[in-house]
């Protein structure tokens, strides 16, 4: 056979059949994935036990790598992808997007300039400017005016990308050229996402200099203590620069209140990062658009279409009112990137928004998806989810051995049973090793706490209602 | 048609039909890429115009998108996977690649924690630890002892890794903890890649204190000027913590001497980084390892299969010899990503040696193409590339017009017409103009300086040979 020639590229007839074998494996992979344990039941080390000590000399059979797909590959895998993942937030994904990852793939363009592939460019900007309409973001974000979007890997690398623009902006371009001081103070609340306080240690702001601002019954930034910290950190000679709003936190999706911490930032002149990393998505349907509330007067946001809008992983929407500020934190221009179109200024050129400099054409995936869907087939999936969610909400509230931990006000359900911790974490682990579904915990006024989120794509009523009723099962 | 309708998500059967068309379509454009113009030759703002100023309500058909690739999107793009393709370095890639990118959309796991996806995680530490060897690369780089390997999106990502690393242990976790001092001092060439000093700025070290040392005649660093500025630095009080040394400049493919580098960070207790981004691949040939001198001495190392070993981008192999500082510098644990296997330290948690949390199953197909290929089959490619760049070099000497601007270890030759800056604009311009080639440009002895690279998959010897042939019929 050709293909176990060595030395040999795949050729276009071989990469159609094996292309073939590749497409089949997956759709094969989705006709199955609700039968296969959701959280991988291996031991540690037992994957890499499979694989030879030694690369091959010689090039092996595409045939041999399918093979090892199954063999090797699909039972060290947490499935992701199964209708019965609750688990952490959903990484969900979708025909469209992967067929268009495919593509990408094929293509393998590199969008680090504009000039290198104006396409991959123009259709980010695009289809970011079309997604502000769609979520009902401020017409600031967009890219005809000072502001702009673009696709950034995680919500993480956003939180680091906002926080340079800030620190640029508070420093007057000082630390970039001289670095840090130790002296500028970032906020968020209790339950702000750990990236934020990843991102002060990575930008040489540092872990201390992270104010983890109280949070009210509902797990919600207060905006009184976030004043006061400020003012407190002021008096202390401190500078206050950067505050993190979340809309959904990752325990229990708490909004922080938004326009409070907003007035609260143009007083003091503080940046205001908004992330809405999965809940974003929700804004998709008027209905929910309220979780936007204040974002007009943010600095930056960002929300994630590989999180809940059907979008594989990586694809972070990532908006700034001044797109200068980032631009100013990221930009370095040697001599072997210098071209007119850049020159000119006339033409975006993404690697000053993000901390690589080469960069896929991701873009690809949430056009197709965007197509494929439309708006108002996105708006179904996210309404359909969301009342899933809230019929969990109701069984929980309804029953005497368990209870509801914080409100569930999208598509999230924190609940504990009423015996404690040892009985919840007991639940969890017994529920996960069954196989038939998959949770995760955290703790919500330092208590064990259960997390159920219903966002993957495949998830329907009969999915939620068997996870229910394995779940109070399971607690006897 | 059902897959018309609206809110509706594809169906597997769709999944293949549509698979199908990709994959055609991928391998279509593959056997066409070759006619088309490398260099896209659209006007700014050219490909928005086509797009429609809203998004759909209602879902499309994939047909409809199929279609907008050859309208919309091909003539936006600069074709990186032409045999034509000449430019920067490559970002070449291969069918097994491609389709494992596919499988890797298609099972749309998050590697973050061991947990997560064992296999995404076991198979990556493993297929690292064979690069290891294929690279000849020290077995402290390897995960059975204090090292380990992983996959960035970027050496970019890489540098500001391994100054981070560098960062915490120059300071005891000082800055981690309490921010920047502006204090630490990193050194690099005048011939380091941008993306040095760019993770100086976001670490927060600034700009300033990033020293360039000057190069020698054949373009690579002069230890000597490396010992006295760390002298001069640690005389006035500074902290001397990193040096970033380049196998292959991104100018020139330039090698900097790592061995003395080395000796010196070792007297002064530096962290050296060894950035061979292009160039680590040629490493597979044993007669080609040389290059890798010195790199037995160094704290991490970091090349990109993305850029000349058939894998698509993003797939960077980073290396550190002491996986500890890397971790403390990145390492956050918040009550939701608590687990037993991570609790125990018998996994590794890759979440820690990155940026994002998140992360895809970028080792599926770093692991189908050195399978397909097998080593020998990846040398010979590396080897026919290199000849190929050595037969243009030659040429280049034996024509009285034009004359060689450096050295040519690898497959980059840098070379410009022996009539002035002018002239060699002129020539590159009316060259990428033309469609049949793309050739970019750096300055070296500050003289405007041609560029070409051989790493494309597909370039063969008569597509080196007609890029010859015009660059002299059009310097007439």
């Amino acid at each position: 056979m050709t293909e176990e020639l060595e030395n040999h590229h795949m050729t276009p007839e071989e990469f159609r059949r094996w292309g073939r074998a590749a497409v089949d494996w997956v759709a094969d992979y989705y006709e199955r994935v609700e039968s296969l344990p959701v959280l991988s039941t291996v031991q540690p080390g037992e994957i890499r036990a499979r694989l030879p000590a030694a690369p091959p000399l010689q090039g092996e059979s595409f045939e041999a790598m399918l093979a090892d797909l199954d063999r090797i590959v699909l039972p060290g895998i947490t499935h992701w992808q199964s209708p019965n993942f609750f688990a952490f937030f959903p990484a969900n994904t979708s025909g469209p997007s992967i067929l268009a990852d495919l593509i990408c793939a094929g293509l393998g363009v590199q969008g680090m300039l504009w000039l290198t592939s104006p396409a991959c460019t123009e259709i980010e900007t695009h289809v970011l400017d079309w997604v502000v309409d769609m979520l009902g973001l401020p017409a600031r974000f967009k890219s005809g005016g000072a502001g702009g979007g673009v696709i950034q890997d995680s919500a993480s690398s956003a939180s680091l990308c906002a926080l340079l623009a800030a620190r640029e902006r508070a420093s007057g371009g000082a630390v970039n050229a001289r670095g840090g001081t130790g002296r500028l103070v970032a906020y968020c609340s209790t339950q702000t996402h750990s990236s934020v306080q990843k991102a002060a240690m990575i930008a040489g702001i540092g872990r201390d200099n992270v104010r983890a601002i109280e949070v009210d019954a509902a797990f919600a930034m207060r905006p009184a203590a976030l004043r006061e910290a400020i003012e407190r950190d002021r008096a202390a000679g401190l500078t206050p620069f950067f505050v993190c709003a979340t809309v959904g936190t990752t325990s229990s999706t708490a909004i922080d209140p938004v326009p409070e911490v907003a007035a609260i930032c143009r007083e003091h002149g503080l940046w205001l990062h908004v992330d809405a990393a999965m809940a974003g998505t929700a804004a998709l349907c008027p209905e929910l658009r309220y979780i936007h509330a204040g974002v007009d007067q943010a600095d930056s946001y960002c929300f994630n279409p590989h999180k809940w809008m059907f979008t594989n992983f990586d694809c972070d929407c990532f908006y700034v009112a001044d797109r200068q500020a980032l631009v100013n934190a990221l930009s370095i221009l040697p001599e072997y990137l210098r071209n007119t179109a850049t020159e000119t200024g006339t033409v975006i050129d993404y690697r000053d928004w993000q901390v690589p400099l080469g960069r896929r054409f991701r873009a690809l995936k949430l056009w197709f998806v965007i197509r494929w869907y439309g708006v108002e087939g996105l708006r179904h999936h996210v309404r359909r989810h969301v009342e899933l969610a809230q019929q969990l909400r109701v069984w929980i509230e309804q029953d005497p051995d368990f209870e509801l931990a914080a409100p569930a006000p999208l598509n999230l359900v924190c609940f504990r049973h009423r015996g404690g911790d040892a009985v919840n974490e007991r639940l969890l682990a017994e529920l996960n090793a069954s196989g038939a579904l998959y949770l995760t915990h955290t703790r919500l006024d330092d208590r064990y706490t259960l997390r159920l989120c219903v966002g993957q794509s495949q998830t329907e009523a009969r999915h939620v209602r068997a996870a229910w009723e394995r779940i109070r099962t399971a607690a006897g």
